[in-house]
């Protein structure tokens, strides 16, 4: 009992400019019941609401834990693997995975210690694309193509489900590739992209060419690779050798 | 696609004794979400109501269309399998079995052409016994002990979508992730750790410690990520402009 309460502490459930505060509240009894509690709020329309903790219904707890945050970053902090919740396939170059999958991969990596996130967005705009690339894998739930909005705490729900199904089920856990050193949390990913874009400034790169489309691109490459922090520490070091050579090149 | 519409006639949820009508709406939606559109209300407490048709969120077709029953044997009439949703462990002698079998058995009997019933009960009291009387079997969705009572039309949107994944099949078409481009073949990458290779002497990075070891981690990473050409081509791009000031500092 005590190990799935651990794998359910690693799981965070981030839900992102949610309007509705009901959908708040329902959502932190969904999770609740699946027996997971670390409710993630991004820039809340409206929270705290006495709507929320009625539709809480019991689970005051969760809410009360819940985290709010300015931006997505903040609300990934620690984690080092993102899913995101999306009904309609976007211009997006991320692999596509179904619930059940995305139970798999957020259990095995929770069964490694490490920290997931599942990511849901505005209920009626989904997530935006600068969100998405956050993330390392889309999932979609497979509605039907003319009426594929769930409600938010509905998709909540499903995805709970999923990983309470996986948690209890004897295959998953210990079936995880074992990698030598975890992945990079997502506040070390940002500092790398961070990093990544003064460079290709430094070393002129974009020749007036707009850098937002480039760095996505980046984004979505290293968010697949995940890289671990000592690979991020070479890559790291490339940059400021790049740097370095830009700075001399113009007698900085 | 016919075969799956074929098939979705066939299974009906049935709610009985209902107290909010929001909750019939919600499970409109949910069910239609998910490709169904047989909704069944027993005793409704309101119905119709705003309520419900509001949070239908344009399932209207799917409650115009629901059947409204004095009892859960008319609700019932036509349907050789009834599956009772049941939140707790009851004294009644029937078999327990998880939505993901239910749904298995569901899909058989309406795969051989029967009427399926997915039996919900009102949202405190759950179904009482004479009703679970009346359902071949117990369906229970796997919460947790100390906070087991999901909100009712998430118990709808669960089976559902158990239901929608059984008749998809396994997830395979969703499984393959999407990507805009395949991946570049060995030969271009091998081209592209050269090129890395070369740019990592020019930008003096090694400061005397031996090459092998760090191309070794640098293609595990880029192994991962499997870049596609295009974006090869922006990594080569990188590394040109890191040579070009490298040059340029060193006065070549």
């Amino acid at each position: 009992m005590t190990d799935l309460q651990d794998l359910a502490a690693r799981i965070r459930y981030v839900l992102v400019r949610s309007s509705h505060p009901g959908n708040i509240g329902s959502a932190a009894r969904a999770i609740r019941t699946m027996g997971f509690g670390r409710l993630e709020l991004v820039a809340p329309h409206r929270f705290p609401d006495p709507e929320a903790s009625a539709l809480a219904a019991g689970a005051d707890d969760v809410l009360a834990q819940a985290g709010i945050h300015a931006d997505l970053v903040d609300g990934l902090a620690g984690s080092s693997l993102a899913l995101g919740l999306s009904a309609r396939r976007r211009g997006v170059n991320l692999p596509e995975i179904s619930p059940r999958e995305a139970a798999q991969q957020a259990l095995a990596a929770a069964a490694r210690g490490e920290q997931v996130a599942l990511v849901f967005g505005n209920e009626r705009t989904g997530l935006e694309n600068d969100e998405l690339a956050r993330c390392h894998a889309m999932v979609r739930i497979p509605s039907v193509e003319d009426f594929s909005s769930l409600n938010l705490s509905q998709a909540v729900q499903v995805m709970a489900y999923e990983l309470r199904v996986a948690m209890l089920g004897d295959d998953a856990p210990l079936s995880a590739p074992v990698r030598e050193d975890p992945p990079a949390d997502a506040a070390q990913m940002e500092q790398f992209y961070r990093h990544l874009a003064q460079t290709l400034d430094e070393i002129e790169f974009h020749k007036g060419r707009e850098p937002t489309t480039i760095m996505l691109r980046l984004r979505k490459l290293f968010q697949r690779a995940q890289p671990d922090e000592r690979e991020l520490r070479v890559l790291h070091g490339i940059l400021a050798d790049a740097q370095r050579m830009a700075r001399l090149a113009s007698g900085k």
